[in-house]
């Protein structure tokens, strides 16, 4: 275990099922050639549970299904996703395949129809096989236990790794536990994406109180990744909370809830990263803060239009210092700021200042921007605005995978 | 001289100096190795002039200069314009440089000051290494001519190819002549780019009513192209008209007033179309057709969400019929539809009818794909707001242009 923050620790090798009364599983069912497709998590009691969703038009059938679950009481007890069919613009059929997987999930694992969410990554219009998909449901074992790490496997799609973390904290004395997995890896940007995360946890909370400090939580974490600004159909994150940690219910009234607060924003920023760092093609990752912006959300605009700047994302590509589009990508923001008052960072390195070149080694930038994990900082100078924004380079590698995804 | 739509004539090998009393030129000064960097283009009497200019909070120098010079009296009779270096983010001294250039210029080719428009287009951020252009700028020859084509070079930055064209019609029974040329090539995005389009006619019309023209055929070709999203600080489109054609000042009550409309819509159209053809790295121009929607406004809106997205893009550059990133990129538009109405053609194909697949040969798909022309065409069925937008597949090529721009 790894200190951090002072206030919760990392846990070595945790995942989605390290939280007491969590168990997460996968295995192969056929929907892809080898990779293990099918994955699920279950919790012994049914949690508070809570969800946020793409903003997208076009929404999937399994989000129309688990939405319905999770607004019967606002709970969850099990969850099943598949990768490789995303299950999404598929009509009338394609829903009752949604609730067809549901009711068969949920009688697997012997848990309430409502209590079950259902999710599905992958290509966008066609119909899941369901044959295949029931045969990889009636396998899952009565202990629902064959290792979370397999779950993790099973929500990818052209993701090169997983990607899960669990962390400890006490709360009233209690040791309180959040874990999570989630998916990228194209289709990534704010507003939700082809993304999934999950995240469950021991924690007393209300289901209204998970919802607002999810969606709070959200909208500076997932949805400040971009990878190439394209918003999926069937992004979706959900929360679950079992209790079993035993504490006091938690409320903004507790004495300790900005420690879960941060803890919780912890593991979905963590995850948030990951998937930026996984983008489709990337060779790092790029975080972008701005402050001194007029407000926090002008601040937000400002940060992902650099982060979605496809020149920005090549320059750093190429580690070229070549701060003029990362000012560019300001002035086209859409925002209000004194152009004579920006100044910008590479790392440590000041190469614009108060709206014209500072003089800078270029030598040092190009080292900086080869590294593993490139930050861009921009200060405004007009106010206090804040926000920071996640995403990576765009590569040879995006445009191979992306011109031959189908076939 | 071809045929067209019966209103008026291409004009074989025509360009920016085909209109009456219209000159243009270009000459290698030394801002670049060894490409032709300075161009020039001049009226023999003072010309209406209108101008559009770059939405981006940084506004390059030369582009103050420019609106200065117009503001004056409406009137233009001289341009000129360096690739290389945009003096952008250059302060105070950059401001300076625009002002000597378009001095030095005024005076060589004799006329007054506020008649000389500047522009630049290049690199951000770099002072323009003035010994170098003004020794360009005092080479310019007497009578202003050396050919029009070199005026299409000199202007180009990593475009592949010149962009020219001109067209004439009959107003009044006077042959009116509209010319133009313009430069991309990244950077291009709807809302101006860098993107520098220049229009010159010896059409009799007022500055205002030029003005107003400008703008609402500006809305409909130049601002709807793109090829990266990314919308640059020198971007501008002028017009002028010398009145050498003699025909009657054009209003909107003049009865041939749709016909000089439709005509300067046309080269409009033409060099956008030009631009987005030519953008970085691009194998084929693509053309999104929306109708069907609430409003116009809403089908813009959608033409450019789906013109933008990379996934599309790349999905056409593998020339993959990947509906499902079309339908996403309808989808995160923003704009209100009906998601069970939406259908969606690639040329005459039907892949989408009323929001589900539609059965397609996936042979014929790729083929269509292949060609160096490829058309969306996306039914609403909501409305009859309808827009038409111009882009480029994203390819490799794209990647190694913008990774090693400045090096």
């Amino acid at each position: 275990m790894g200190d951090h923050q002072e206030h919760f620790k990392i846990i070595k090798n945790g995942n989605i099922a390290s939280a007491k009364g969590f168990q997460a599983g996968g295995l192969h069912c056929g929907l892809r050639k080898k990779k293990t497709d099918l994955g699920w998590v279950y919790s012994e009691v049914p949690a508070q549970a809570a969800g946020v969703y793409t903003m997208n038009v076009f929404q999937a059938a399994p989000l129309k299904v688990t939405k319905e679950s999770i607004a019967k009481e606002n709970q969850l007890q099990a969850i099943i996703v598949n990768s490789a069919i995303a299950n999404a613009c598929t009509g009338e059929q394609g829903l009752q395949d949604a609730y067809d997987m549901r009711k068969q999930f949920a009688e697997t694992v012997g848990v309430e129809e409502h209590l079950a969410a259902v999710a599905s990554t992958g290509l966008i219009g066609e119909l899941l096989p369901m044959g295949t998909l029931q045969k990889g449901i009636s396998q899952i074992p009565e202990n629902n236990q064959v290792g979370a790490e397999k779950f993790e496997t099973a929500i990818l799609t052209t993701d090169t790794k997983e990607k899960g973390i669990a962390i400890e904290l006490e709360i009233d004395g209690q040791t309180v536990t959040i874990g999570g997995a989630a998916k990228g890896s194209g289709m990534i940007h704010p507003n939700m994406a082809t993304m999934l995360g999950f995240v469950t946890t021991d924690a007393n909370i209300s289901s209204s109180h998970l919802s607002d400090t999810l969606k709070a939580i959200t909208n500076q974490s997932f949805n400040m990744i971009t990878v190439d600004g394209d918003t999926s159909t069937n992004d979706m994150v959900l929360v679950l909370a079992n209790g079993k940690a035993e504490n006091e219910a938690l409320t903004s009234e507790h004495k300790e809830w900005q420690k879960f607060y941060q803890a919780l924003k912890f593991v979905c920023e963590y995850l948030a990263k990951e998937i930026a760092r996984d983008g489709e093609g990337a060779t790092r990752l790029v975080e972008v803060q701005v402050d001194g912006a007029f407000t926090d959300e002008s601040a937000t605009a400002i940060a992902k239009s650099i982060i979605s700047s496809n020149l920005v994302k090549t320059a750093i590509h190429g580690a070229d210092a070549n701060w003029g589009r990362i000012i560019t990508a300001i002035g086209y923001s859409g925002e209000s700021l004194d152009p004579d008052k920006v100044s910008i960072y590479l790392g440590d390195i000041l190469v614009v200042e108060n709206g014209v070149p500072h003089p800078f080694d270029e030598e040092a930038a190009k080292q900086y921007l080869l590294k593993d994990e490139v930050m861009i900082l921009v200060k405004l100078g007009d106010a206090n605005g804040k926000a920071t924004a996640w995403g990576c380079d765009l590569s040879y590698e995006y445009v191979r995978i992306n011109a031959s995804y189908r076939t």
